[in-house]
């Protein structure tokens, strides 16, 4: 090595030493005569000294040094005058006996420190400089030592990691693939996987008992903050197990990573049924970090001649607690975020719980003291209170309201990204419909299985089939889903008929796996967790890009790279295709 | 769980004990009124019995399991009768008292068993049967120990996995890119990465210090026993270190590896410069586990009329030890065999040193016995001994030789699997004359570095510049390689314009990466380890197909489940390609 020492590890027990270490310079500044550098690498940042005792040369040398200059440096380790307690290399400094410029550094286009003054645009450009500032570069050290826990988890559970092919096959299910033309096999395609779910139940029916692999996932879809088009998952499948044993398994492991990673002891996770979910909260994904549930109003308000609540499907109510003191002006403000396209309320109404005990609300015309006193008591109101209701069709109208109840929480405080609120969200609905293709498409994937007493649901009520389907959610974010799989061969031809397949459809889309299973599937079901979204919260972070190293932007675009590009006729050529 | 234990664990302390299996039936038999039902999981093989003492329905549902069945049976753990002390759970069995079939199979299409009756095709197409066998299945949990012993290794020594994309830029330089067109930025591709090289530079560049990731890489190549077009690489880069350092860790891997993994203790790797390999054993990756090394006769043979070898650049021999019984008959197929096309040697002499001391060549006509003593003293001859000899222009004739040499090796017994012999082979050209594009191409990649002293040849002799590069070789396979990378912007333009890059196409393809060495580029260097081949040579096996789970055949297709396929019209109009 270049170097004896980190940046990162001298204290008072090396004092006297001769060491040499190569690092950044982070800054230098000149005091009464003396030049002080700090050197930084991944491990830390040391105190280099250079004062009238030092050569004069070798002062002018470290005098010139730029900012981001790589440099190897040799001295004594000296106990520091001024000692920083913040930083472990804090009691010593190095006094310089010589310096080597490795590498000069141009001016970076903006500040490498914890806040830096890069936009989002130039730091993208820029991301190995923006790899540099400490916060990210802790996210991916973060990561790492993630993924080594999962790992360790799993093989002591007799997982094991299996590769699964990147080159694959396009399927008409599920979101849009990324392809990727053949040349030896010309006018044909492969696909980029959006999971290995066939490939991990293929490895089920092969014996392999209990698998996991991290592993890259592609959709091509459009893209938002929590959204790639390549994303990692933590996939895992295992054979001869009831449902209770991969919830059991895998909210062991995240207890595991919340204890060794974060030092937190989670309780047991909550249960919650899908139907319920949707009925509290409104949202498959709960954040359960606060109450504020959800009240249904129906045979409290309805029948006193208020139109916009008589002809409602559901009228919905939380109590955002303490917020009373709203002013008609906040109350118009929240109503005017609720009507924004992207929520489409049309109105909003409220009951306010006074200080003095009284009872105001926006719709004093239709409803006495003795009637908002029922509300009162439905929603359990205390004086400071604020009722916000909704009403409407219900789908909507949840919906709706779950992006309320939200905004209310981040408003009251009672989102911190420092507690952590898991729980299970189970019995989704097996199928929903779809309005665009006009036929049902599975809710998880077609290859959940329904609950055996649902199956006779199938022809009459479709809808209200459930699936042996499971959801992880933190803080409201899904960090993870899974299910039961489908094992046998009928059953599974029947599913793809319910989603519109006809047997021909079906078999040459699946036959691969609807034959692995005439010749001995065993039970088996799984879970897929979302990695980088679980790192994303482990770090306290909103968006999942600054736990990648080398994220797309929004276009799908790595502006770092200039990708995608064109490629050269004779490629294009090679391959048979062309542009239109 | 659907089970009490696995099919692996149950013994004599076992003995009485209620438990319950869960398996695939391997086989059945019935004597004397008695059935035995092995059942096989992951972890073993469990011997069942049902007997007259068992219910009569149940002994006949036994009797009517086939291979392959799925089932679960719940009974006591007896002393068996019949021990069997190959298999740890050979001292008991079950005496079943339920049963229950998970599910029914098909006759198998091939035997389930270490030796299988399925031909290679066969076995493709149903290779979720193939890998319940235990070689695959072996294979693959070697596999799995390998990547976690790895991770482990490098863990320890701060080492960071980070996760590079999947989706990035076409270049020029290399094998041939698979591509994937863009639909968000239509008329432009992503290009599946033949290794992360870029970024893994770009991690130093942002002071990463040290890096690895197993990692999937791909290269639209045609296809051979040890290529794929998706294939595993151990990727891994470090800063501020010298080649030592790099030779020192990542020898210490493998002979951790090889101690960890197969009990085995590993002397230091021999170092042979690339120079040496090529003259001693005509290949960059010499198999090292049998001498048999080349020797150089141009200086003893010459002159004596014999216009093969007075024409010839090179005269070349090797002793095969033990070999003077090969009859005439043997050395004509032996010439055949050097004379196929893949091979393509014009002829094939010899010199035989009998057993009474004499010496007999196929060039006496040329050479007296005065003259054939002092080849025997070259090659170091002793009677039973036969020396084979070529001729011809010298990069052909090494290239001939080493086949030769391999191939006397495999017939004389000196390639046994279960010996490893490792080297590293060093300073490899940087360049490498391209008769195609009549232009160098880089030997290792356009990011090697070269040999300080020789940078003035680049200009002068380009073919004798000596690069900072590194091959791992185990038993002549070349396992890996990596090189010190350039650090500095000038260098590196200076490369690519040696390579015959215009500076603006530098500019267009690499700038990113040129770009980034002005702000401040530390050194660095780093190594790329087959991941599949590495594993290949711990199972033993010649190809690296069997230590995949789902390897595509040699024209890139996965005939199980039948990709590369067509794709819709849709699909096509909506990334605005389409089939010419």
């Amino acid at each position: 090595m270049l170097r004896t020492h980190t940046c990162g590890e001298l204290n008072m027990s090396h004092l006297g030493q001769s060491v040499t270490l190569c690092g950044w310079v982070q800054k230098s500044r000149d005091l009464g005569g003396t030049t002080f550098i700090d050197v930084r690498d991944r491990y830390g940042l040391t105190q280099l000294v250079l004062n009238t005792d030092t050569d004069a040369s070798l002062r002018e040398a470290g005098r010139n040094l730029g900012r981001e200059f790589v440099i190897k440096v040799s001295g004594k380790v000296l106990e520091r005058f001024n000692k920083n307690p913040k930083i472990p290399t804090g009691d010593i400094e190095i006094g310089v006996e010589s310096l080597e410029i490795l590498n000069e550094a141009k001016i970076p286009p903006f500040l490498i420190e914890d806040e830096t003054d890069g936009g989002e645009e130039l730091r993208a450009k820029y991301r190995y400089l923006d790899l540099r500032r400490n916060p990210i570069r802790n996210n991916l050290l973060l990561r790492h030592k993630i993924a080594q826990e999962i790992r360790k988890y799993l093989d002591e559970l007799n997982f094991i990691e299996v590769e699964t092919p990147v080159l694959i096959k396009s399927t008409p299910e599920g979101a849009r693939d990324f392809v990727v033309p053949s040349r030896m096999n010309q006018g044909e395609f492969y696909a980029l996987p959006q999971s290995p779910q066939t490939f991990k139940q293929l490895l089920m029916v092969s014996g392999f008992d209990r698998y996991f692999q991290i592993v890259k996932c592609f959709r091509d879809e459009d893209l938002r903050a929590d959204r790639q088009p390549e994303f990692t998952q933590i996939d895992c499948e295992m054979s001869f197990i009831t449902q209770e044993d991969i919830l059991n398994i895998f909210e062991g492991m995240a207890r595991h990573l919340f204890k060794t990673i974060k030092g937190i002891e989670l309780d047991t996770f909550p249960r919650m049924q899908y139907a319920d979910a949707m009925r509290l909260y409104g949202s498959d994904k709960p954040d359960v970090r606060f109450g504020m549930e959800f009240v249904e109003l129906n045979d409290i308000v309805k029948g006193k001649n208020f139109g916009v609540f008589d002809n409602a499907e559901l009228i919905v109510a939380i109590n955002a607690k303490g917020s009373a003191g709203y002013t008609r002006k906040q109350l118009d403000e929240l109503t005017e975020w609720l009507k924004r396209p992207q929520i489409g309320a049309t109105g909003l109404i409220y009951l306010r719980h006074n200080d003095d005990g009284s009872l105001k609300s926006s719709v004093d015309k239709f409803y006495n003291e003795e009637e908002l006193k029922k509300w009162s008591a439905a929603m359990d109101t205390k004086p400071g209170d604020l009722v916000l209701v909704l009403a409407g069709a219900k789908d909507k109208v949840r919906k709706q309201m779950n992006e309320l109840r939200l905004e209310m929480g981040t408003r009251l405080g009672l989102r911190n990204k420092d507690q952590f609120a898991p729980l299970w969200v189970l019995d989704f609905p097996l199928l929903e419909w779809n309005e665009e293709t006009q036929r049902h498409h599975a809710m998880h994937h077609p290859f959940t299985s329904p609950k055996p007493e649902d199956i006779t649901l199938l022809d009459t009520n479709p809808d209200d089939v459930r699936a042996n389907a499971y959801d992880m959610v933190i803080n409201g974010i899904e960090v993870g889903g899974g299910s039961i799989r489908i094992h046998d061969r009928k059953l599974q031809a029947l599913m793809f008929q319910h989603l519109g397949f006809s047997p021909e459809e079906a078999q040459k889309q699946f036959g691969f796996l609807m034959d692995a299973f005439e010749y001995g599937a065993p039970p088996h079901g799984g879970i897929a967790l979302g990695f980088d979204r679980l790192c994303s919260i482990f770090a306290g972070l909103d968006s999942i890009r600054d736990v990648i190293a080398f994220p797309k932007n929004n276009s799908g675009r790595d502006v770092m790279i200039d990708s995608p590009s064109k490629i050269s006729e004779a490629q294009l050529q090679e391959l048979s295709i062309k542009n239109v």
